[in-house]
């Protein structure tokens, strides 16, 4: 059976179990920060995946881009699978802007994380509840 | 006409012309690390590219991992579309282990690049010229 990476657990807030990944925001409010989880037991590569799942996979990653492109207005993304302290496969999706902190830098081990207040965290839920994304899912999947 | 960003081709060395992309050798010998980058002009995102397109990118992204993973014995695949530095679309593949010098942070900007040795470098390219992912293109594609 699936569990989440207790770490991964820790660090983000469950917004939805989409189709195939569980969707993770991270709690850092320094950059809009989506993490997509495959719920597949014992998985650490993109290549363990079937060809199902990674179509799969690939459309979930792509609505996260979407969003973070159109109604974050993200000037570049960071899509990455890494892996090296939580080998449990997510894939990053982080919204980049030329005045973020650790710009043009990467985000890991920049900078100690920086939780999202109360009012922070709703303002972006909000914009999840009114976007595209939002809708591309069925309703009884967000956690939100 | 799509044109190898600079940085990119004074970094690198080209390894072969892919159906869909460019595959380039990072010159740092303390990773293996591969770069596909898609000959799309004025290409930024992954999302920008077409369904086609982006299937034949998965599929030379799965022919690098298997690769890395059962040539080059990777411990852990790192994959990344960051472009913070260069924007043109390149996907990097590299091969972690345990014991290498940034484990487990990213590489990136981890520490100086070690260029490789003529030896280092000859010795990889004989192990891609016996490799599956060798085979799996045409000959003619490859520059090495």
């Amino acid at each position: 059976m699936f569990t989440l990476d207790p770490i991964l657990k820790h660090d983000t807030f469950l917004l939805a179990s989409l189709p195939f990944s569980e969707l993770l925001l991270m709690n850092d409010s320094q950059y809009p920060w989506l993490i997509l989880v495959p719920r597949k037991k014992d998985c650490t590569e993109i290549v363990e995946l079937s060809s199902d799942e990674k179509e799969q996979l690939h459309k979930e990653s792509d609505a996260l881009s979407f969003f973070l492109l159109e109604e974050v207005k993200a000037e570049k993304l960071n899509i990455a699978a890494l892996g090296n302290v939580v080998s449990q496969l997510h894939i990053h999706h982080i919204a980049r802007f030329k005045n973020d902190i650790a710009w043009p830098k990467p985000v890991w081990g920049f900078t100690e994380s920086l939780a999202y207040s109360i009012e922070e965290y709703e303002q972006l839920i909000i914009k999840i509840k009114n976007s595209k994304l939002y809708n591309q899912f069925n309703e009884a999947e967000w956690k939100v």
